[in-house]
């Protein structure tokens, strides 16, 4: 039972944090609530003037002195000491390609969702490599690929109002290591739980629930996420 | 948020639910829940004389009062006026086309996870048609195809010392008032909210999910389920 709260003897306070495609919702979302946890964060955007004006913009909304920095990707990739990958299904695997140098040996969560959208709503997209996460685990074998963050509201990550966020981030991974970290690091957002969702294989349907949660938001009027019952 | 219970107006008290695959674990669990509510059931099995002998082991298990017969498939299915598909996947297209007749105008629940396993652990297998529960609306085009109770573990059910059961009920399918007959059906397991899940089209990943609900199982030592938060 213990293994359902933070692992022990794992303390990430003193990690840095890179959000690639970090001035998007999810990106900026993510970021303030690392920022907050007392995280150095380093936005990532193709236009480092572009992360840059993000950066400023989470930190002037804050009462508290948080520590938020715009650089392009690359930069960003090679500042964090965990690298967050949040931009958009479009353009994913280019953009790993490009940053292989600056993500070797680090731990690179991926927390992409390849969905489609049409009128009947949401639907998980098909994805070559499996998922989103096994592409990332393909271009980047050097890097320690997790996939995490998917069914998290950007709308209550930056939601001032919202100091808890009553939902379990589920971490996938091989590498026992790097998803007890990304647990540890799920869990800076207060009231969240990380908890292993299972090896990379399995990480297409955690991306693709998101069209679920989408239909649920869309019928109950709501930001929807999951619990894991049983823990 | 009244949508998050079950819907007005719908009354399901007196209908007879039919348990295809009825002899497996999952078929008597959920069989032995709609029993404990109330409900007439017919448990469905390619053999009538292994559905009766389960339908009677789980009537004497019981101190409780309840009703479950034993009747071949065809026989099962042409009884229940809401038809549980909870066969195994190898054998579910051909036991479905063998029963267009008996289930057409039926609220058919398909709770079938096409899954395989290695030393690896649990993984999706590949369905040409999508998700088992679109194959059952592909041989089905006369029934109203749902798809529901993926997640509910087998061991909870059938468990005499477990009376609520903590666990979303995510139901699927393009026919509101049958998702909404079924969603009714699962919140008759005390416990169970039933949840709208989305279109069938995204029902693959709902019944994928459940490799990683074992991958969650086996490394926390649980029967893991799923809530959905912010309903």
């Amino acid at each position: 039972m213990s293994e359902a709260s933070t692992p022990e003897n794992v303390d990430i306070s003193g990690r840095t944090v890179a959000v690639l495609g970090g001035t998007g919702d999810q990106g900026r979302g993510l970021a303030r609530r690392f920022a907050l946890a007392g995280h150095t964060v380093y936005l990532g955007s193709r236009s480092a003037e572009r992360a840059e004006k993000a950066a400023r913009e989470l930190v002037a909304a804050e009462d508290a002195d948080i520590d938020v920095r715009g650089l392009d990707n690359a930069g960003a990739a090679g500042a964090g000491d965990i690298v967050v990958v949040a931009v958009p299904w479009e353009g994913h695997k280019e953009l790993l390609e490009a940053l292989t140098e600056p993500l070797r040996g680090k731990i690179v969560v991926d927390c992409v969702n390849p969905l489609g959208f049409d009128k009947r709503g949401p639907y998980a997209l098909p994805v070559a490599e499996g998922s989103a996460a096994e592409q990332a685990a393909q271009v980047l074998p050097e890097s320690r690929v997790t996939a995490a963050f998917h069914h998290v509201s950007a709308v209550v990550l930056l939601d001032p109002g919202v100091e808890t966020v009553d939902l379990d981030v589920l971490v996938l991974g091989e590498d026992r290591a790097a998803t007890d970290e990304v647990r540890a690091l799920a869990e800076r957002i207060p009231g969240v739980r990380g908890v292993f969702g299972g090896r990379l294989r399995n990480a297409h349907q955690v991306e693709a629930l998101t069209a679920n949660l989408i239909a649920v938001n869309r019928r109950y009027k709501t930001h929807a996420g999951i619990r894991v019952t049983g823990l």
